[in-house]
């Protein structure tokens, strides 16, 4: 099977029928009409086998996730998604791991409706790089660099599934009980909020999307800000799996320091969170005000008597 | 030396200061703003050392060539390149390696003010994929599919040079003659021909940039278009180093097989072509007209006198 035929059984499918493709894959380049007014959310992210997933997981969730950690920059952008391309890196060109991954990418471009739009397949080691696009109405996007004094620190849906899911996987723990599949499911198929970015224009006075972990991201977001925060340990929001097989111990750090949430940090103004509270839930996405935004600089992360707690102790290194 | 310390040292320097670049490197997306009533144009190519150059190329080389090899490919398409992103997988964060990739990388952006906003680092073997924006106006691309029987088939530049550059260095040649190195630097340097791209919208029918070898590019051309054409083996434009270097009975097929040439192979309808010749000299970029879109379908490469050249001798395979 030669690239051509590669691209034209797996990939093509995944090219959608959107009516802002002029040209689809096939010429030198793609041809795409952004809507007037609007800027363009650019975001580029690889992923490779053993690094950014284990290399056991399953071709779709490997197409997925591909997709889905790119998709959730443009989400912290409140980004509409329109397009992607794809460089692929492969090993050999397996034609069942490529179905499988073709479906995993296609699952997550039909419900986020986004196209397909060019790329490269090469031979090598498992890589896949992905490049999104996706429009913002001129001067709307979220940035990191918005947030204020007094502003509310909001996090959607649930912290810390993904990394107890990679820490017990990495353990050597194969549980196949529904609360171990759910975390699995969270590692493997991130769920990008779109939706709740884009409602949240001209509403949030800063985003960042949770890759690297609550605490590392949200520091990021505080010195673009030229801020600092506060925020509760004991508000940090979880799941029902999490809560029945995370240690006592664990808990903080994996919801602070564990990375691969792929939920949205916003920063709310005090006087529209309730309007931001009403807009989450038609959305059907969780939103818990976690904290505050103060003067200053720096994250402080308080315990159950409002004591600081120790950053050293929480298990943090790559953010100080 | 972290990620974020590397992108701040060698890459950020990249980002160029252009006014359509709304939002640099350093958020969730860069933002971006194409002008009113432009197409985008879209295209991602990946390079792997050892496949897509060889391994011991200098750094600024494959910094160079990685740009130029996807801004060819908006040239292709008529646009005027605007933006990059680009993916980096390196075995290791080697300054010196860095130093030099960020400078080939520089030259060209600048040269073609482009300007660099986002990506990825990683480790892993040395593997590059960029993603080229550029902008078009609405309707005026260049496709391949735009052919039609009559026009001239012209190529910009000189054909052979890379392929003859490679094929001596894989032999073990390390001739540093000045013809040696002219045809070396086609190799490294390769010069997307953006200019001509841009002056011949409206003008040429159809265009494809020349990676895989003009007989096989060609080809696609022509099954997007859905017509045959000619072309005289003895008009394919070839260098003065090209002439005293290529073994007389090897310059065809390094001018017709030969990949790596990134000039654009043009359809331009015979009553323009003068015109077209014009703007070429212009530009500064040589143009030769080398044959003619016919009804039917394939490619004919005539010899000296008028008679087919058989394909299989000429060392063609992967585009049979």
């Amino acid at each position: 099977m030669d690239e051509f035929e590669l691209i034209r059984r797996y990939f093509a499918p995944l090219s959608g029928a959107h009516e802002d493709v002029v040209l689809g894959i096939g010429d030198d380049c793609a041809l795409l009409a952004p809507p007037a007014g609007h800027e363009l959310a650019v975001t580029s992210d690889t992923l490779i086998a053993g690094r950014h997933f284990p290399e056991e997981s399953l071709p779709f969730d490997i197409g997925w996730k591909s997709l889905a950690v790119n998709l959730s920059d443009l989400a912290a952008m409140g980004a509409r998604a329109r397009w992607f391309t794809l460089a692929l890196a492969l090993p050999e060109a397996d034609e069942r791991w490529l179905a499988g991954f073709a479906d995993g990418l296609k699952a997550l471009a039909d419900e986020a409706e986004v196209s397909l739009v060019g790329g490269d397949t090469t031979r090598g080691p498992l890589t896949i790089t992905i490049t999104a696009l996706g429009v913002v109405p001129a001067g709307c996007a979220l940035r990191r660099s918005g947030a204020r004094v007094g502003d509310r620190v909001c996090v959607s849906g649930t912290l810390g599934d993904a990394a107890l899911a990679l820490e017990r996987w990495r353990a050597g723990d194969r549980d196949r009980s529904d609360d171990a599949l759910d975390l699995r499911a969270r590692l493997d198929r991130p769920t990008p909020r779109l939706a709740l970015g884009e409602a949240l224009r001209g509403l949030a006075h800063a985003a960042i999307d949770l890759s690297d972990g609550l605490a590392a991201d949200l520091s990021h977001l505080l010195r673009a800000s030229g801020v600092g925060a506060h925020i509760y340990g004991a508000r940090l929001p979880s799941s029902a799996a999490f809560d029945r097989l995370a240690p006592a111990a664990e808990r903080t750090r994996l919801q602070l320091a564990g990375g691969d949430d792929y939920e949205l940090c916003l920063c709310i103004p005090a006087a529209r969170l309730s309007e931001v509270r009403r807009l989450a839930q038609q959305i059907g996405v969780a939103l818990t005000d976690i904290g505050e935004i103060q003067a200053g600089s720096g994250l402080s992360v308080l315990g159950a008597q409002c004591e600081p707690l120790a950053f050293t102790e929480l298990g943090y290194r790559h953010f100080q």
